[in-house]
């Protein structure tokens, strides 16, 4: 028996960088930007042999390097530093570069937008990573922190039971959900900004349309609808929170609770996983 | 000496309660609602005699069962509730409840809004707290969570200099701040959501268009607008975080960084609290 | 009508030093410093001049710089920087520093402590806050983040109803809570760290063994138990929160639970705040 | 090109179940269960029929009716619900039930310690992944929120420099991370405790040991000093965030700083991720 190194990758992580582009009008570009880059690392674990060790700090700089030329969309950005490990440095066999991005509106001020003041809109971010090798490079986008909730239009009855069962099946609930949506992207010459926007709207029109018997079936729909409406995105993995609204027994106190009055429950909650496809969508390789 | 009890009160925290408004389109309501009840609770401390405690158990039965009434702004709410626990419960002379709301857009699907699908607007919150007691009241709301950035139009120069300052003078900074808000209000038949719709916008336009010589000087500017224009406000605390973005040195890359690239520190950060108010106000009493 | 500036201050918050006493053993001492400095600054509110203003980075630097010197227990490093900047800056009258410690235990390796190899010792943190003016100053210190459970010695009966109580009577419930401690000093010579140490393990005792009624009766006589064994300290302030723990209903899977099986809710929780206090203790002044 | 359901999975996340086991003194266990089912659920996704599912709902009964029995080990009571999930439901082809045991230490009252009230002693969590299929099981454990420091014994030089490099070499920094380690079982009859408690142990005393010339170096060093003591235990994978604490330049105020006051920066972070097994470790199979 022999120990032996396995997989490992290293890299900076959150470095939050603000970029602004100067004008009559200034746009602001506002990235959380990790790196983990994979290759020949084997010497400085078993030696501390740092000579093929592209340091973290190293890493941070050349984003911030990388900042000063236009930024672009956050996969241009997020490939443009993968590919720049991958090439500029031998032992680098593989470079992932996820970036956050925190949205930004003008603010509004005498009936006009600002040209210079902004207040952060949401809590929701876009996301992407960038995987590059020598040879090939993957882009998955999507978004984390987006909330959604219908008050009608959802059941759940019809279940497996079981000697642990006590839910009483429900023709009217509500559903609430935390969504982190996450696609994987094929083919090249894609229009990052609109098929953001465009899975973005498709998602969220479906869960406010779609009636729902199970969230499970909201989800395959919501990926189902991204899948048919753009050809660029190959597969698309939705993690979806359940966060549980019960209905708030008033009768003690003499009151009816029609689906008026909800207690929101922070834990448990249910967790919903699934991933939508093509059967002809190319391998994802190292994508994920 | 004696040993003996000083000020108290007790309460349930964070009750959180979803309203829906059910018809042809709903409407829903998100709030977090905590109560502090103080009186004469010597009792329960001294000798474990709860005669005069009224549960916090209690406390959130009777939040959710308010709530099957129409709920109306955040502030009709914390009265109504306010007013119950001191009206109803001869030992509380005093109940002071806080709401946070979270606010909720509803989704565009098919060019139009969804009469029952919503999607989370966003991590700032409207805030309330009022207090109760027996033959007066008062209303304190505001804003947290308000996150403002200005990509120039803001100095600072002319400061106090000492053995520890390194900080170099600047004509032109970004200034980014994380805002909380509360304004205390005076007077009566006040439409609580006008005055904090238009409290908010105001405080926004004015650090978009306040040229800023320092932090501080935004801060009062942002609350003196506030309260030249709204009557119905008495006074205004806000608390500001100096987010600090420092220009990233780029010369060792051989480019210059002229206020485009920007690194987002966490900690430290700067505090400013401050509190505008006029010369006429009515004590705050309790408010606070 | 005028508008004017009311209470204001301003600071660096949560500056994290860390300090490294070197030696044949090192000694760490890990703290976030939070400054507020309160006096004439007026005028940069209302104009923007700045000449009276310690820039916050300065105070950033002031608390590395001091740091060079033995640091001593967080209560003399406090005293030391808010006296500083009370003496050497004019305009300001009253400076806070509040220090956050996180503590740190020696490795044990072979089975002796390791010189210089640290693990982060708990969630719980050490806390401090001086307050200096030019001819007074005050000493608040405590503990947050302490979680404290018992599983029996717990009762809660004989509290008041109404129309909208269901809660149960119960002469054994399991009594978990997340406590805050401040407490104010009197007096001088005091040694910060025995009192310190004194204090926690006298409120660690007095929720372990006191039969509580009540968390309010829990917290009194937590409160209590300081002020009786140790002279030094004037007034204590109690925040705890009362975590529920809730028995499982079991029965529908033909089970008892005896106050065996909980679940642990998140939220809404109980907040219980008091004041134990001496009836001759001196005034407070500006120390909270 | 047809649009397919790809890998899924879903259950009930973070039920917090709180275990007493009463007697003369009482013992508690205090548990954060997440539970994910995959298997034959097609049919819930393309059409919300809902006749193989088992409701997160129930699962969440299931942990707590379960955790009426003697829960033992946290690997235990994993397995014992992961089994009961793929045996009783033929839908279900696997169930992986994750544990984070938060711990708690008796209170020592009067000198001894208290039979029946604790202290939460930590914000470190031990973790557990029971992962069951019909005819395999296999079970990965952990450590999660185990912040190590040495304040010397770590350099860090010779790395690859290029047009982005600025860091300076060291031959004596500070060391300070957070560590994520899981390791695999392997075989049968493994004493749980044990097995963790002295894997935590080599973790915690080859950090401190082992000189350090890079994170990287001490990882693999951390891994395979469990692995060479520990033969019940496959492969370690180790997360390990290097939280940068930065020398100060205090020369402006006339000091020198020889490694002694350092700034702890939150953001951004270096990320090492390693694996560390053996050659002849048998497949990993669904273990992760």
């Amino acid at each position: 028996m022999t120990i032996v190194l396995g997989d490992n990758q290293y890299g900076k992580a959150e470095t939050h960088v603000v970029r602004v582009t100067r004008g009559a009008t200034h746009d602001i570009k506002d990235m959380t930007v990790s790196i983990a880059l994979a290759g020949d690392f084997t010497a400085t674990h078993l030696t501390g042999d740092n000579s093929h060790v592209v340091p973290t700090d190293t890493q941070k700089n050349t984003v911030f390097a990388f900042a000063k030329d236009p930024v672009g969309e956050i996969e241009d950005f997020a490939l443009r530093l993968g590919r720049h490990f991958v090439s500029d440095h031998r032992a680098v066999t593989r470079a992932r570069v996820t970036i956050a991005e925190q949205p930004w509106a003008r603010i509004t001020a005498g009936g006009k937008p600002h040209p210079h003041a902004f207040e952060r809109a949401g809590s929701e971010q876009r996301l992407t990573a960038a995987t590059c090798i020598d040879d090939a490079e993957w882009v998955v986008s999507g978004i984390t922190g987006l909330m959604l909730l219908k008050s009608t239009g959802s059941e759940f009855w019809g279940y497996r039971e079981d000697h642990f069962t006590t839910l009483p099946e429900t023709r009217d609930r509500m559903l609430a959900t935390a969504v982190e949506a996450r696609w994987r992207y094929g083919g090249s010459g894609i229009d990052w900004a609109e098929a953001h926007g465009e899975a973005r709207r498709l998602l969220l029109e479906t869960f406010a349309t779609k009636h729902s018997l199970s969230l499970q079936q909201t989800l395959y729909a919501m990926g189902e609808a991204v899948l048919e409406a753009r050809p660029e995105i190959a597969e698309i993995r939705l993690s979806m929170w359940n966060k549980h609204h019960f209905v708030v027994d008033l009768k003690p106190f003499g009151l009816n609770n029609e689906n008026e009055v909800f207690y929101a429950s922070d834990r448990p909650y249910g967790l919903i996983e699934g991933t939508v496809t093509r059967d002809d969508a190319a391998p994802a390789g190292q994508a994920w």
